[in-house]
């Protein structure tokens, strides 16, 4: 077998064996296929397209690239969430402790953000002293003590999907549905859970903007996911505007906190709780989903998802009085308002815009290397519906250096379009269930 | 700019400006771009293509990577031909010296065989002493002196083509109109000519196996030409069956030598005065095609060619007696015959496996880095059309090594296929005319 032949197979959309894509994934991950051929197939892969056997075998092939993740010592089920990232989609601060003191167990390895969206790891790492990075053996060690941990990918899982992610970062092929299938599919399958809910995001602010890409990228996890004999559903749920009413690292854990303590935003405290119900159910901790929300609500009005929080931030190292003190983490100098330049309805946001003006300000990444300001952050006033009149605020930006500030309220402000009429219709967060 | 950016743009079907172009390409010569993302957009350029505007461009770009050799200090006009590759296209040794003798000036710079073509650096190199790496200086020398000159792409010359086919040829992206037109012509065009005749193969021994794939690829190449000021024409010619009685190496320098004393057979003889009459008629040497037609005959007849052939391997350091001697050209210790199974009459030949049969043998290179065996070669002794009876012989193999000789004499006779009457159409060698 040539990887030149392959290159080309692909090229002509043919389609390739589990043993060819074994061939290829497998030599490219021990550096025996260069960089240059990888490239080149992932090209090929990406305008031609991959069918469901390919993603399957793509999949597991990346899957088993690494160590999977046994937690069979620790009693009940594993169960974890993903989702395909927006702008303050803060989900799983929320839910892995609602979880985990409901009495599963939440083995989560988190991304990192990068572009527009933030990432899970460092929105923990705005807590002083937080520690994503544990062994495999430390993993284990906080799961069985509080039933939840959050850590970042280690060397040992998924190696093969570590590099070609970093390949396909620099060569634009990211946005594919099998190739991005592989990548999260063989991440969290090396998790060792049993079950996985996937929270699939459309709209503005999503890498999928147009709903039917999202059903089609669920519908391939959900048949990835269950063809490797795990119980899987995804929720396809709107990113037409911010989640909630934060977004920045150190805003993003005040807001969370704030719907652990039984407030928070209407938004994110309802998908928080659907999420959770759904992971209730498939790890068989109760017998519907309905019967899932009940107990989310329960472990929240009872205070116990918020000592959980509390004991996990602890135990991974984390200074865990921030609960209570949210002035502990790192807190931004400067503050600046957007003002609204017409008055109306907001009609619609450009909701990745605000990810942007985030990261230009420092509170996120453009490039992998950069260095995240976790005080810096944004404040949504404005919902879509709202009445808004003109030199209202829409937005409050928290900063520390005003380099890039006028760049940035540009963009957010250009970001609300507002409308005469209040908007007709009005989406429901949760669009559709898939695999349920 | 991005070369990210870039690859997007091309891999979503966008067209890249000249900058773009000249950013990608300049920057990749330099080292500064990397394998990966050159072999990521060289892919969605082979998926997407490239419009007239991209190739002319890229062309452009590639010719000005390097020097561009000037030749002004030597008067009258410089003319080449170059083929696009097929069996036994041995007509650079034949029309140069006709040319040359005729009085324009011949700047050849050509390339070495790969896969099942062969190459006519390698066929000179058959010819004891021949020296081909000559540096420009050296190659400038030679020109003045005999009007004729064989050299291999040095260095200097568009060196962004040399880069960038050594990366096409592992990343499956060869097989490409406007790449192959800007990598031909970039080269072509620097080696400071004024008119260029293209002989364009089609048919089951060529790259282009439809007579509309070359076609297209003619127009783009003339046109890419005549955007450079160029005079262009291209000559879409027959390759369903080797052209001549030989290949190999050594075989090839005999019979250019045979032609060039007036003998030789018809169809190689034919289409080396109808390429030389064109680079008369576009050097201005003659006022009509059929004049500088006139003019070959009368360089072969009078003996003025083969002196100047002669001349020519001398002024290369190549030991000129094997004009009159072919017995100092490497020769095979062994022969076989490969005889027909069936009465009846060669209807289509599979040509381009001859050149892989030949390649098995050692007379040709699978990998670049493989050693040729000059002495290696095939004798052709039926042509389309030709009646031939079972156990007549169809081909000659000349051999040193028996390791694969049985693996090649069934190729080369499955190539052949026999039919029970004489095939109706006979295919003129000279197609079409591109340009003219």
């Amino acid at each position: 077998m040539r990887a030149v032949d392959l290159i080309r197979k692909k090229r002509d959309s043919g389609e390739l064996s589990r043993e060819e894509i074994n061939f290829l994934v497998s030599g490219y991950t021990r550096g025996e296929i260069p960089d240059y051929q990888m490239a080149a197939w992932l090209m090929a892969a990406w305008i031609r397209g991959l069918n469901r056997a390919e993603i399957a075998a793509l999949t597991e092939v990346m899957l088993h690239s690494g160590e999977v993740v046994n937690h069979s010592e620790i009693p009940g089920k594993k169960v974890d969430k993903h989702s395909t990232g927006g702008i303050g989609d803060k989900t799983s601060l929320i839910l892995a402790p609602i979880v985990a003191a409901g009495g599963l167990t939440v083995p989560m390895i988190s991304g990192r953000g990068l572009g527009h969206t933030g990432g899970t790891l460092d929105k923990l790492e705005a807590i002083p002293g937080f520690n994503v990075n544990l062994s495999l053996e430390e993993f284990r060690r906080v799961l069985r003590k509080c039933g939840m941990a959050l850590i970042g990918q280690t060397a040992e899982v998924a190696p093969a999907d570590k590099k070609i992610y970093a390949l396909r970062d620099v060569t634009s092929t990211v946005e594919n549905i099998g190739l991005i299938c592989a990548s999260i599919m063989s991440k969290k399958l090396a998790e060792g859970i049993d079950a996985l809910v996937l929270d699939v995001k459309t709209g503005s602010g999503a890498f999928m903007k147009k709903e039917e890409d999202a059903i089609r990228l669920a519908e391939v996890m959900v048949e990835t996911g269950k063809s490797m004999g795990k119980k899987v559903v995804a929720l396809i749920t709107g990113m037409d505007q911010p989640l909630g009413r934060m977004a920045g690292h150190s805003n993003e854990v005040v807001e969370s906190i704030e719907v652990l303590k039984g407030g928070g935003p209407g938004d994110l405290r309802d998908l928080s709780l659907d999420l959770s119900a759904w992971m209730f159910f498939l790890g068989e901790r109760t017998k519907s989903v309905e019967e899932g929300r009940h107990l989310a609500e329960t472990m929240i009005a009872t205070g116990q998802a918020l000592e959980k929080f509390r004991q996990g931030i602890q135990l991974q190292g984390g200074d865990e009085r921030v609960i209570d003190e949210p002035e502990r983490l790192p807190t931004a100098r400067l503050h600046a308002q957007v003002l609204s330049s017409a008055s109306g309805f907001v009609a619609s946001t450009n909701c990745e815009q605000f990810g942007i003006a985030l990261a230009m300000l420092g509170g996120g990444r453009e490039k992998k290397e950069d260095h995240i300001d976790h005080a810096v952050g944004l404040e949504f006033h404005k919902r879509i519906g709202d009445r808004v009149e003109k030199g209202e605020p829409l937005a409050t930006i928290h900063y520390n250096s005003d380099a890039k500030l006028a760049e940035a309220k540009k963009r957010i402000a250009d970001s609300y379009h507002i409308g005469q009429e209040a908007p007709r219709e009005k989406h429901a967060l949760v669009r559709r269930l898939i695999g349920a």
